[in-house]
């Protein structure tokens, strides 16, 4: 091994058996990646002592850094503990400061006695160092043992992200000297991934060996990476700054932003930048567009408030969509669309308004107007612009595809690009 | 070997450095979970030559089935074909019915010329079976060597999703005799994991061995799972509904439902029997709760519409919450809550109404207010009632507990239990 290399592994029956889907490793790579660590793999295993011990042994040949998260809870499923305390040889003792925290925790918080379940989350090997985790009743743990650091962490997301940030990064910037990993990302919208691709293929293939592009297609738009690796910091940001400079040229038609943004994130930035303000009606996305819109902080500066006309009862009595229209055309139609967002700005007096109305699936098709099929419209207070799309996905696919559709096109009107 | 056991490997960069969530395996994990195929483990590579072959080798020493997705892709960073085709020993050849098929969505749908990257994915290696792809433009393959099955999915997950649905999951079922996997699982509400535990612990220290519980705790509930493990089918059915029975009993105070649903499936279940109707009215959630309650087909029939009062004036113009409440209590309080449930209940004229205000974070706290802290109201023909929690998770979090804890406060009303 010369190079600084992470393996996580997750720990956990839910995960063999798809109950719950894997946030943490995602967001472990990340914050790893960003300090220069490269995770060589990831693997997922259950709550199986020669599962979990296997796993560890082939990491432990190819990785420096192991990052385990699950099976530290309170019940008899969760075996990390134990495990690892017999794996590196130790003794279960009680760690003082986590009993503390966890006594406090029930005795002032829950208002609940305390029970020797609990009291054994105190319980650590004594040939850890202990992460404390001020944030639940788990602690983390570092094993250290022939240059490898052994990382223990609950799965609980925020649990993990709080030891991940507090103890797991810092210590292993000052641990090891990694390698500078630099990421440039650009999202684009309007062009598939392989015209994209084609667009753009002298561009590739003149990139220089230590930079590499990759295609990262989703709701119906794609981000572009281009991902530097070398030892001199100031030399790759020069360089990839030069090649990213280049790609953006490259896709400036189809470019929304250079920076790793969601397009509602772009949207916001945009409006919080002009003072501006944004009003919702939705009818199929039932709420989604509003809570992208408002799911990251600072979000009151600009998001107002929505409809949701699920009911078409609804899109005439709070959106003025007369009742001819919905008994003629209908709710998913140009008409329907326009009404509703041209209604929602003037009664929530914002500056732009964005609508959606149509077919998610599986059922509710007619002749005319297929499964998938989407109106959508954007208001300001010069104009009001319509756009029909068809799309192909499952229900919930639909759901996010229309709203980032919606988003994107409100961020035209807002540039002035429709 | 001697039981059919499978691994999961995911291939892409984006995996590694945490750019996306890995929502496929989860899905194949369930599928295969079902017909009584055991993942063994998962793991996750870099479009990386080298860590690609070392995971299939890994994986084919312990597995009969290996599920691939990802690298199918028509750019220069989709490795997997061409590797799978060297590592199988084929040639790459035209498949006329794909090429067909990719034609077609360009000229006829798409109606932009189609180029030779889009040709390209329709060549596949001629020691395959190819997996037709009838919803993208790569299609699936089946290697076969000495008895273990290699499938190769595209990584879009709606199209991975229809090729595990129509061929790899009806292959396996035909070609393996697994052994039976029963799950039952029920979620509850109201009590946190370690005390549930206490509680069933005669319980769980009694199950049989071929039988597990599992806990897996989210949005301040907990789900309860029981995982058997065997082979005659029927006696395992009756094993484990009566291991199941006496669990229900066990946590009967706490119980949710008996089935593997989310909250918000369980109210739109209740809703849709008594034939009823709700409305919603969010501050912090921002539409979050509406697209819980609309997310799953058939929500139509139930969910009426809502209203989201981010600003305060739009508490005020459209759900009649009275200024002076506004600046007095505030809008993060009971009154608000109440008076927001009430208000779209009735204006949208439906059964019940849900109502959330909140400071999600990461600011917005005051003196009397802590970050998190957030009041749920809810609202019948009947009456109003509303509840106030104090929540400790990051902005996202909160915004998912709050919604959820808010659908159940609507299903205690619901059900009389408030």
């Amino acid at each position: 091994m010369n190079s600084i290399q992470a393996s996580i592994i997750t720990i956990g029956d839910e995960l063999l058996i798809g109950q719950v889907i894997d946030t943490n490793s995602a967001y472990i790579a990340q914050v790893l990646n960003k300090i220069g660590v490269a995770v060589k793999n990831r693997i997922a295993v259950g709550d199986d002592k020669t599962a979990i011990i296997e796993a560890l042994e082939t990491a432990s040949k190819k990785s420096n850094i192991i990052i385990m998260t699950g099976g530290l809870g309170p019940t008899a499923d969760d075996i990390t503990k134990p495990l690892l305390n017999e794996y590196f040889g130790g003794e279960l003792v009680i760690h003082q400061p986590t009993l503390d925290h966890i006594t406090d925790l029930f005795v002032n918080k829950h208002k609940r006695p305390m029970i020797e379940r609990n009291r054994k989350q105190a319980e650590v090997p004594n040939v850890c160092e202990v992460l404390f985790n001020e944030t639940g009743t788990a602690p983390g743990m570092l094993f250290k043992k022939e240059g490898v650091y052994y990382f223990s962490l609950p799965g609980v997301p925020h649990e993990m992200r709080f030891l991940t940030d507090k103890y797991v990064i810092p210590t292993i910037a000052s641990a090891f000297k990694a390698p500078t990993i630099l990421h440039r990302t650009l999202l684009t919208a309007g062009l598939g991934e392989s015209f994209l691709a084609e667009m753009i293929a002298d561009f590739e293939n003149a990139l220089p060996t230590n930079i590499k592009l990759a295609y990262l297609p989703n709701f119906g738009m794609v981000r572009l990476r281009l991902t530097a690796t070398g030892d001199n910091e100031k030399l790759l940001e020069i360089s990839i700054n030069e090649q990213f400079a280049q790609l953006k040229l490259a896709v400036s038609d189809y470019l929304v932003t250079d920076v790793d943004d969601n397009m509602e994130v772009v949207v916001g930035k945009l409006l919080k930048e002009k003072n501006q303000t944004v009003a919702t009606a939705e009818s199929c996305t039932g709420g989604y567009i509003g809570h992208l819109l408002s799911k990251h902080a600072g979000s009151s500066q600009f998001y107002t408030g929505g409809i949701i006309s699920y009911d078409n009862r609804i899109k005439t009595e709070f959106l003025d969509v007369p009742a001819p229209i919905l008994q003629t055309v209908g709710a998913v139609s140009q008409e329907a669309v326009e009404q509703m967002a041209k209604s929602v700005r003037e009664s929530m007096k914002t500056d732009f308004a964005v609508s959606v109305s149509g077919i998610m699936g599986p059922s509710g098709q007619t002749d005319e107007k297929p499964l998938g099929m989407v109106w959508i419209g954007v208001a300001s207070k010069e104009k009001v612009v319509s756009k029909v799309f068809y799309l192909r996905f499952d229900r919930l696919r639909n759901i996010e595809v229309t709203a980032n559709q919606a988003i994107n096109l409100l961020r035209l009107l807002i540039i002035n690009k429709i």
